[in-house]
């Protein structure tokens, strides 16, 4: 339902998809394919500029085409039955030159990969910008301490910079991902009918082709979908990645934790009903989307073993879900963005809540400490025995250790935040240094 | 990509979820919310009618409503403010009424099952016109004879009309489990914010309120979404059934088996690069949505786990899925009766194809004639070596039985393939008998 | 890994499904194959005997047969190899008849849904036993008075005895739907090579077998495979709904809101480095099932549309994933029966626990009162305001309300808890009356 | 089902995930952990060396850690119980060292990256061999002329030599994937409770621990998934391109087509009913695996938002999943290669079947030398009709244009399949010119 565009998706990627654009990239490639054929002497370049000059599409009769295309299968196919005509019109000898050697597949793949290119130009500055802002976050909350909790239960305290390091390594190696799929995939697909070439498609059409439209040349891949499956794969992931982000948020949002908020603005996250209520409803959307991601990425691997040199309905399977996968990313990225941009945190509840577990948080520490007196299974044993007594008789863990009158050096210190964060401070400076070296020197 | 709107699904169940027939039916959620509370006089008729007559949706700012959707979260938060504003502007008084005591997911859900309830309507129609195209099929094919094929190898002789009749009986589980999922699917939702009801949502209400949408009460299911994934599951299993379908005809329609061919229409399943190609189009269509479905569906479940009272996330995820799910499976349920409707049977060419193996089909019949006389095991061996001479020395099995010496009675009989198709006539009997009680007695 | 084995499964349940039950299920088929020929008429009532005497399984050397299934592609080829020898030991003559015109997927399939319907039986009996047990527990706390929460916010509240009924319900639907699949399930596959059947296979032969093992005769189903699917999907989705309780129970147990927590065990959820934790280790379990169910589910879903009379592969991916749905749907049963079984509720937890708001959860309440007076939206607004004064200044509403000078009514009423769940007591009722009548009438 | 750990798995791989081993796994990361904090001087070596003694797993109670693994909800924790208890009975102090400021997923994790640098290194090598079958194959099959087919109709022709070096390039591709996700997967998990470290776990221990592991250190991914997901769908996607060969050869052996066979074995195969049947046993596991595999990729996928520090439950999913990715992607590597190794061509039939379409395959050619005169969309719509008369009047197509008078050059040489594979023979030999320089130079 289009109703939700703007909820799920970006409207600048939704740009890059639209009836319009799809065929102004098919069309882009049966241009790029007319030039190749010329600047190889196939034909004249004038043919090559009359076919170009008709691939603007801004003669293509799109409701014909939707209407068309169940006949043919694709896109391709009664496109190019609209641009010889096109063509046709205007000079009858460059009619015969339209599409020449090539097969509705190539067409379709190469504009695909267009529009993947286009796409991933966009995302590659989007996380750019989005890791940025995750440094300027966790330099920011280097020292803000936090509990740090696992299975939902309050562990032992960490640093919210910490757990924004760990968000901002993830979304790092999405990019990474990224980058590395980017080699394999920005190919051409140009084989004739069965892949193989023709008179029409040489080797060095071919070559033409690719590096007229920005790509490169490929061995036939009509039935061979591994690159997309892992485009797929790398988007999905990294939706993965922003939804553990959009979690921890939501999370850290509830009201008895209240430590971490979506940023408020007029009108956002209101309900209905309740005059009070401030939704994580950016979470909504990042966490809506990542649920859908994987089983859309699925798809693409199932579509994978597709028939000989062209299948039977795989192929087919692919177009929409792998442009809703771009799309639904896209949305993730931009909401992403706008939710760490927002971000408020209250560093005050975040050492109110530390004292919720009346020093239970504290008791590795203790045995740790005590570990060293008396060995980590006895110190274990005795520590658990006095968390049992806190908590039976609601005391403070402190207050239970003098009484059982176990002996432990500096307790007080063991007691305070800030010298039960670990490393928290030295890994978080490791992990900034490294990408302060990659980007500011 | 909205240029495949034909190739992959059904325009009329498009129609029943376009943005304006989506608007329309929240809006009628409201009105006969409106309607319910005031026939329980919790306020005056007229102001109930005041709000039905705005509730048209002529005077709704769709741009507006998607650029609100964001801030809110789901379509019913910005579409009930501008309602309300709709409905002030002719009645400050009856503004005061609109939405009354409910919640925005009250209104969401609602719309949803009233749009299933249509699109079940139009599915159980289609399904039952299938299934009497299926049973028309079975029954001209009753004695056709093919052969019968396991692991894409000839086993033995069957008939065409066994093979129908299998895809019908399929088709007709489908429906079965169609109509019994309307039992706990077909229920208005109404609990207000946290769905435990309130003074504007009484019992009464929600039972007055169900009645006048023709649906069932029940009791709230915000974050229970058990019948919604069990709707995409049927349907999902409906699609693999017409995807079976659909695969038996893709590989019947092989150049090099020919038997069977899905109908041919004008420009319909041609190359752009090969003129005598017919390719299997309508096929290749369900099949991609066979290839979609099993995913989407998934989707569903794993929206399952939802928090509390209401979910971040994994509400949102099933808006645009189960949509597409329906939309898929009526492109998928309409390419189907286009692809029986026109099916062409080459009966012999599959009388030509039984002879492919040079009687190897057979062989079971003579094992099973021999086993009479020397048992299973050593008819089975016997039976064995015979295939293997006859495929070594590429002759017929028939001649090298007869040189091997092997007494089989009636020998000639048991190549005959119309004593070689089981009790196929007699099952497809059955079936079809039982389909003529439940229809045309 | 069989480490987890009892973590996410049942040890129950793993037994239906061992190496030699599945044996035992195969030769169970083929000893009755051999009992229903003989009670046909098709050879001596010693013969089959004979038979049924060697398959008890003693005699399988089951690493042969582990050997040798990758040569015949199921268990079932190499079985009947081993059994035909077995039997021959004793009785040439009667080793003729072993296996008689049967394929090697009527065997395994009519096996699989003996097992099948062991799993069902067991399932039926716990999952009534959990109904039980929710029906209880909603008695119990139908007065429990807590917040309800929606997107992970304090709403409104309402009652644990309103919101268990909601468990209960759903756990009641899946009950619902495996009763309904049984009755396309629980049949027999029963053709021969193609499914047509044989001179071996007759209907009566195949009726007199389906009523020797409790079974349905069933038109053949070697590559219908709906059932399958639907079962899966019947699975995932009582999965999902043991999910959703597993959820939020977890969410309940949390160290900020420690409601409800998993019964305590000597040893439970204890952690190796915090001696003070108590891990939701229950519901991990049974979430970790949830997450895997639906996919698969969706490899059932994907396997449907096979090829011709038996399929290449679709068919083999069924085996060992139907299982292992059917092994972690009964462990999620087991942990959810044990979950409810320990339940503890913290009532005062939940007192306090709804003050966190400083009372803007009683806002809606106000709203709707006040709306009687100044309509809905006006209303809406003004205590929207009221709202944001007592988020920023840190008071009361019920504060901020009189320092407004906004006139309600019974004001203290309205930020009674006890007059704020709506109707949840009466809900609550309807529901426990309609499980009594089935079950205590 | 452990029957089929044959069928579908590789024995060698599960060997590597076997209770035993994966605890033997586990206890070498306590060892070294042991011996990292010695190194770096937190205890003495005397003390490391007893506990790495106490680590072969020799006196680990599996059936007892099985039945204490639903307590603790992983293997690590009643793992480490039981180890100190060994430890303790060598040596009261020493014990008090064991397991020391790890938490038990740090155990867990690692223990797991050690497994899957076994798998990889397994399959990097299987991989490598695969390739250079493929190479060989392709090598020996740049000659071999066959018909190129699209959605499962005859196209044009092409060489089998093309087909297999798509295969190979496949394949190529998924070992460069496997070897990309071992910089970011291979490395350590030891971060602590909530993985910032602590004193017996400084970035000098975690740098040691990683050293004699053989991997790198990490920042925490305790609840950062993204690289197990990574190489879930790096497999899923390998599995994809076996899956698509599989399909290829499984329908090459078609009984119609007859041109491609998996090599024959002695019980290979066979039927239980039929005798004269070969089955493509290693095509339908390795399919059965590609069905499986896009489901278990997505399950990592959908595991991938972790809440807080450590999951309830998506963390837990992963364990049994990924380890069956692993496992089934070894089994398709192993099936794969013996398909390779065995696979039969029918030239001959290759050459025969050419003929079926009566030279319409060639029609491409005639419309391209056609276009020349008369240009491409005029050329085509004459050739398409002599394609139907051809059709129409089973006549050869060559006939039927010497009977339209369509003049066209050459015509007998646009007949000869020689002529019509494209550039078939320049493709080939640059994509294995790319691999000779790689390998052999």
């Amino acid at each position: 339902m289009s109703l939700y565009t703007q909820l799920f998706y970006s409207k600048e990627v939704n740009a890059f998809f639209s009836d319009s654009e799809s065929i102004r990239q098919l069309l882009r490639v049966e241009a790029t394919l007319a030039q190749s054929q010329a600047n190889k002497d196939l034909f004249s370049k004038e043919i090559a500029d009359v076919i170009s000059t008709c691939c603007t599409g801004s003669e293509i009769d799109i409701e014909q085409l939707k209407n068309d295309i169940p006949l043919g299968g694709n896109a391709a196919i009664p496109l190019v039955k609209q641009l010889t005509k096109i063509v046709a019109a205007k000079d009858a000898e460059a009619a015969k030159y339209v599409h020449l050697g090539a097969t509705s597949q190539d067409v379709v793949d190469t504009a695909l990969v267009l529009q993947i290119k286009e796409f991933i130009g966009w995302a590659n500055a989007k996380i750019d910008f989005l890791e940025r802002q995750l440094i300027a976050l966790t330099q920011q909350h280097q020292e803000t301490i936090m509990i740090g909790r696992t299975l939902l239960q309050h562990a032992k305290p960490t640093t919210f910079g910490y757990k924004t390091a760990g968000w901002l390594e993830a979304v790092s190696r999405s990019k990474q991902r990224l980058q590395a799929v980017q080699k394999r995939l920005l190919v051409v697909q140009l084989g004739g009918a069965v892949g193989n070439g023709n008179i029409a498609i040489s080797t060095e059409i071919q070559h033409e082709f690719a590096q007229l439209l920005g790509l490169k040349p490929s061995f036939t891949w009509h039935s061979h979908r591994d690159n997309l499956a892992e485009l797929a794969s790398v988007l999905s992931i990294l939706g993965g990645s922003l939804g553990k982000i959009a979690k921890d948020v939501s999370l850290l949002m509830q009201t008895e934790v209240a430590e971490v908020f979506e940023g408020a603005a007029e009108g956002k996250g209101g309900s209905s009903t309740m005059p009070h209520k401030r939704n994580p409803v950016s979470c909504a959307a990042i966490l809506a989307n990542t649920n859908r991601l994987p089983h859309l990425a699925a798809t693409l691997f199932s579509a994978m073993p597709q028939e000989h040199e062209r299948s039977v309905g795989l192929w087919h399977s692919e177009w929409e879900v792998l442009v809703e996968i771009m799309q639904l990313t896209a949305g993730s990225i931009e909401k992403s963005i706008g939710l760490i941009e927002g971000l408020e945190v209250d560093k005050n509840k975040m050492l109110t809540n530390l004292e919720l577990t009346n020093g239970l948080i504290y008791a590795e520490n203790l045995s740790l400490a005590l570990a060293k007196k008396i060995g980590k299974s006895a110190a274990h044993e005795l520590i658990e025995k006095a968390c049992k007594n806190a908590i039976q008789e609601k005391k403070h863990l402190k207050e239970v250790i003098l009484e059982m009158n176990i002996e432990i050096d500096d307790l007080d210190e063991l007691f305070n935040p800030k010298n039960s964060i670990g490393l928290s401070l030295e890994l978080v400076r490791q992990v900034l240094k490294q990408y302060e070296i990659v980007r500011f020197k």
